[in-house]
């Protein structure tokens, strides 16, 4: 009984393989020239924009942790040195972290709905949900970017100044790298979310087009 | 044999029209009952698109004058109370004024492809071209406001902070009015026409759509 079975098996798998594989190719390619100039190039939008969205999770989260461990080391950078713009940098690196987060927070929950747009290609309504709240993501993140990078330039210049009259701590990004090099590591780090954001939208403007 | 002809032609000719007109009607009401679940609000949409764009170009040149005459102000206020962190400050505000022109530019030059979109409420290249360059320019407009909103908010902590160790200019705002009454403008009315592009990028994505 086994052996038949196995003989069974072993005759008819070749033969059943042969046969599977043959229609299969068939049937994938009529699929592929049929579905060419509708779906196909849809599917392929669709699988970009999640691949894009996993790199834009990277660098949001990067930067979201980036300006975290900054906000760590300058209430030391403060104490030591009457670092006295705090009140001012301090909320805006704060609405950066949070601004970055939420971003990160909404691209992660955002995937599944990319997901229904690789499986559903023709779908309109989780592309036009997606373009909607990416608008709100690319406004959020740039403007956390721009302001940071402002208001980080705006403290550099501070100290500088400051270390120009007192004279014993003038270049600022040489003495303090951990500053200069995450600050601007985390805004960078922002923007490239943003210019993501702005690609994903045009993608899904492309995707929502008639034809 | 011409006679004949033109008997045949006035003969035929009512005829014809008669025949020709009747089902022309039936065609444009039909036409216009079928077109009003589809056209009819792309069209609405597209009007309201245009009327949007009218108030993006009132605020847009309002955010440029404003901060553009600050810059004149600033000058004065520079050489009287020796205010260092210019170099910082001025770099920013000058790509609030080009960022804020470029926009309104565009929003000026946006208006024809506009009123493409009402007459023909289909078409699709016009609009695609415009949610593009929408979101540049909101992606513009949004950095520049946030930038200059950081640095002016940097600028008079730092006057604050200076007016606090020489104790004789302690509130800028209340003896500047000029400065903080007209930044606070600009960054406002930059703020606003952001909001507008975000309006307009989700009012063209749901315009894009296939019904």
């Amino acid at each position: 009984m086994d052996s038949e079975r196995s003989g069974e098996a072993t005759m008819t798998e070749p033969k059943g393989r042969g046969i599977a594989s043959a229609p299969a190719a068939v049937v994938v390619t009529h699929k592929a020239t049929k579905q060419q100039p509708q779906g196909g190039w849809k599917k392929g939008i669709a699988i970009f924009d999640f691949v894009l969205r996993l790199c834009a999770i990277a660098t949001g989260l990067a930067a979201t942790a980036t300006m975290g461990t900054t906000e760590q080391t300058l209430p030391f950078f403060t104490q030591f040195f009457q670092f006295h713009a705090e009140y001012n940098d301090l909320p805006t690196f704060m609405f950066f972290v949070y601004a970055n987060g939420i971003a990160s927070g909404y691209l992660v929950l955002s995937l599944p709905f990319s997901i229904v747009c690789i499986v559903r290609p023709h779908a309109v309504g989780p592309r036009l949900l997606l373009i909607i709240f990416d608008t709100v993501a690319m406004a959020l993140t740039i403007a956390a970017a721009s302001a940071a990078a402002a208001s980080a330039a705006a403290a550099i210049v501070y100290l500088a100044h400051n270390g120009n009259s007192n004279s014993n701590w003038n270049a600022i990004c040489q003495q303090f790298n951990d500053f200069c090099q995450q600050t601007s590591t985390a805004v960078v780090a922002s923007f490239v979310t943003s210019a993501i954001f702005l690609f994903l939208i045009v993608l899904s403007a492309f995707a929502l087009r008639k034809k």
